[in-house]
């Protein structure tokens, strides 16, 4: 089989192409100097008008419209895997369709419906993407390796191939959902690119010069080109928070254990330090809030043995609500905004987005103060060995499967071949380094309350995600700004700021890097590239708190007029 | 240093006992011939009415009488100082002992009291006993080790050398607690037998003949003595609930990161996958109770980042309540009995406990069924496999510190080197083959919902807890039936069921063993030597269900007239 790696690449990309009905597939894809940006009136002018209503309404509206009788499954499922494919033929952003079968479910679900005259639960009709990490039967998933087409995750003769699914995937089913297609990622899923063998790489819908963000990459492309109306990715380094930033969405990084992890494919399986957590990307917060509540009511804690017995709590949320309505100076909130971790810059766009979330806050009446946090240095360090501890054997393994060539985003971190392992011991010696580290940035915030004002301290950081509005492609040099809130495993949403604007976004004159990959982010800016591309922000808060940080982000988007 | 250590060992073991003020020394210590059982009548006759009045009244209890003014916190904690110096002489259960602090403490509470009409808190002036791995002011931690004697964890230099406070301890003091004693633990935490070179060894107070439990053997001690009313210990493979289990106590062992083991000592810290967890034994499961929801109260998770936000949910402990009150069919709780976990046989005190608990439930109408789990031989390997990851270098070089003997205990287990340590991958090769296996366990507990008859399945697992009603010196031998509760972090609470008894405790006439394990706890039998010990059981629930698990053991003990 190695050697033969390109054509077998060849044959799955051209398959996923095959898989898209003849009547959806386009004569011409123009490229990216022809037309930067597919969103919007682009993709519009392939679908009819029933199409456009369908695929620009959000989950919470899809939901709504087919629990009301107005839109059947059928039609809503048929309008987004007609988007999806024009989506995926534009910017490479799925691994798999099953157009087939999501047709038949929502056929089943239109039937349960007219039968007993209700839905079968919160998603009924809703469709639903999901990352190539998510197991569905009578689906491959190859996480983008190449040695995994036509296996079980590697593996040619194990019994689960083809039948087996993930625990979520089963819980999605019983809400109601539809799954049609899974998308697209960077091979190993350790890069903020989506760069692999078989798809080639996943551009970024509003500007084609740029990347689709990783390693949901797919996943952000899909839903910002309204193929989706929302979706599950996961998150290690900022992989949900970085394509949601990337296209203009909303994006969750629940804290680990809150959501349900089980029987995914999954790089590095068993480092248990820094935990991959998975989460919704949609584009609206109430969207990703629907999402996630619907599978917490499914009780993901009697069949996930890593999800702690935390049902969704109205009561966090609505404390919140009940703060942002009421008028008194106790009644306020607080906020600390990081302009910088003080290793890296962010590019001008991407503080512009900072400033512009603490002044609408501060105009609001809300307290701001500045983040001056424990080193996120050493944070860093700390947070980046863990994925190291296996010198990088288990994707090693996995490449070696088909001999298939590294992407230079993959090798700039793991080089051509495993290095030496870390053992027990210096293994232990990190994580007892990073929980105290953990409990110094814990009395940080804690001592915050100093501050604020009210007495309390502040209930949630503003922060960039990455110093990019989005990168472009080889460019993407460093994940500091996602990389922080994984060490902590706090809770975090990404919300939309702005658009990157040539006019206004620009460095100072004099400005100096302040160091290497302060440089490395400089250089890469170029105003008039980026310009129209998203901007967003992260709102950081405590772990378990996805209840508020949710309802925080909401509020504030409201604030920006989103 | 090295070479020295019995006679530093031996220079702490006599401060120990020179810590005790005069008046409070025996005379003569009988030996186990002379006076097997030192509890009750016995250890009465060294105090006076009032000290036998407070020492006997468990901690709500206590909690009530000096919020009531009926007791000054002065009182309480010197009687509890010199019960528990009696228990010291007795069984060899102290570590260190602080009574001039806690009697200044109880002062201030007295004076509070006085002053504000109120208490502090809900455990003011309640004496709480604290395991040798929580760091106290002005104390020192040694946990056994001859060569942390006068160190910081075994660092001589440490800024943190009398002078830092474990978390827990900050919480309680806020909460009103009395803290005024350490308990013995064997060395290296790693045995269900308390052994080391400073103490020696902490004997049974019911049967002297028999081991305290370990490896929280101390606090199992001192508490069966009533020379504390509850006090905290750890649980890694059983070691609270072994000596709550020996000594006729409550005790539970939460779930992970349900309360803060934030800066406390600890072995192998760092081993991130089968974690020690802390929690309360103590004389009633009211006083359990108490001590869990006092803790919680105090927002552990605000000042440890490991610890999940949930505080204590009283309506899932009420949820319990109502089915026992509720007289319909559906109302009836479920649970399921594990009388052998194909291994070992338990001994026949052990067996007659579990089925006199079963009884009782069935008698009272609730539905049991027989557990028949997933291999716990698969369970138990990948379990012991986690303390094993690095190969023991963490407890030969504390060893190594002073050079001191290894008890033959935990050379049993660790050998008197450092073994080869496992690798990144296969450390991660192991945690991936747990997480199925509690998923595999996970899927066979909700699969009892098709046996109980009421579509839910079991409420809670009866189990032996060990063996043994307790272990003979240098005859603990298996941890299998605490240790699967570790394996897959469930919530486990332990409750006292009967007393060993001669006349009707023997195994069958025809009993052959089920292998070399089920020969080792057979040939160490012996009803005459066993007679009149405390026999227990536990009850296991789910993941975070402390709330639920805890009133069911209540209820249990109810039935049980206790």
């Amino acid at each position: 089989m190695v050697g033969d790696w390109e054509s077998r690449a060849k044959a799955k990309r051209e398959a996923i192409l095959d898989s898209i009905p003849e009547k959806w597939r386009l004569q011409k894809i123009p490229s990216p100097e022809e037309q930067k940006d597919v969103t919007g009136s682009y993709i519009q002018q392939f679908l009819n008008d029933k199409e456009i209503a369908i695929t620009e309404t959000d989950a919470v509206g899809i939901a709504e419209k087919v629990a009301a009788g107005e839109w059947s499954a059928v039609d809503v499922t048929e309008a987004f895997c007609h988007r999806a494919s024009l989506a995926h033929q534009l910017v490479n952003c799925l691994h798999e369709t099953f157009f087939d079968a999501a047709v038949a479910s929502a056929k089943d679900l239109d039937e349960y419906y007219a039968k007993k005259k209700k839905t079968i639960g919160p998603l009924h009709g809703v469709p639903v993407s999901l990352k190539d990490q998510f197991h569905v039967k009578d689906v491959e998933t190859t996480m983008g390796y190449v040695g995994w087409i036509g296996t079980f995750e590697g593996k040619p003769d194990d019994p689960r191939k083809g039948t087996h699914e993930s625990e979520m995937v089963r819980e999605l089913r019983a809400l109601g959902a539809v799954l049609y297609c899974k998308t697209s990622v960077p091979h190993t899923l350790m890069s903020g690119e989506t760069v692999n063998n078989i798809i080639g790489y996943t551009w970024n819908p509003k500007n084609r010069y740029l990347c689709s963000g990783g390693s949901s990459g797919g996943e952000g492309a899909l839903i910002g080109l309204k193929g989706s109306p929302g979706g599950f990715g996961t998150d290690i380094g900022g992989s949900i928070r970085i394509p949601a930033a990337f296209n203009g969405l909303y994006g969750i990084r629940p804290t680990s254990g809150r959501l349900p992890y089980e029987g995914m494919a999954n790089s590095m399986d068993g480092q248990n330090t820094v935990l991959s957590v998975v989460g919704p990307l949609a584009t609206t917060a109430r969207g990703v809030r629907l999402l996630t509540k619907a599978i917490l009511s499914e009780k993901p804690w009697l069949y996930d043995p890593g999800v702690v017995e935390m049902p969704w709590r109205d009561a966090q949320e609505q404390a919140i609500l009940d703060i942002l309505k009421s008028t008194s100076d106790k009644g306020q909130l607080s906020f600390a905004v990081l302009k910088s971790d003080g290793i890296v810059t962010p590019q001008p766009p991407v503080a512009r987005a900072v400033s512009m979330v603490a002044e609408a806050l501060s105009k609001a009446g809300h307290k701001i103060i500045e983040w001056k946090p424990p080193s996120h240095k050493t944070l860093l360090d700390l947070t980046f060995k863990t994925w190291a501890y296996d010198g990088g054997k288990d994707i090693h393994d996995s490449f070696a499967l088909s001999g298939e060539d590294i992407s230079p985003q993959v090798k700039s971190i793991y080089g051509d071949k495993a290095r030496e392992q870390f053992t027990a011991a210096q293994i232990a010696a990190n994580n007892v380094d990073l929980r105290r580290f953990r409990k110094e940035y814990m009395e940080y915030w804690n001592s915050t309350a100093q501050e604020t004002g009210n007495g309390q301290p502040v209930d949630g950081i503003i922060s960039p995600l990455a110093p990019y509005p989005a990168a472009r492609r080889k460019l993407y040099k460093y994940y500091g700004y996602s990389a922080w809130v994984n060490g902590l495993d706090y809770t975090s949403v990404v919300l939309p700021v702005t658009a990157s604007d040539k006019t206004v976004d620009k460095y100072e004159a004099e400005y100096t890097p302040i160091g290497d990959l302060d440089k490395d982010v400089f250089d890469a800016y170029d105003a008039d590239l980026y310009d129209g591309a998203h901007v967003s922000v992260q709102i950081v808060g405590r772990r378990y708190t996805e209840e508020k940080t949710l309802a925080i982000a909401e509020y504030i988007g409201q604030l920006l007029g989103k």
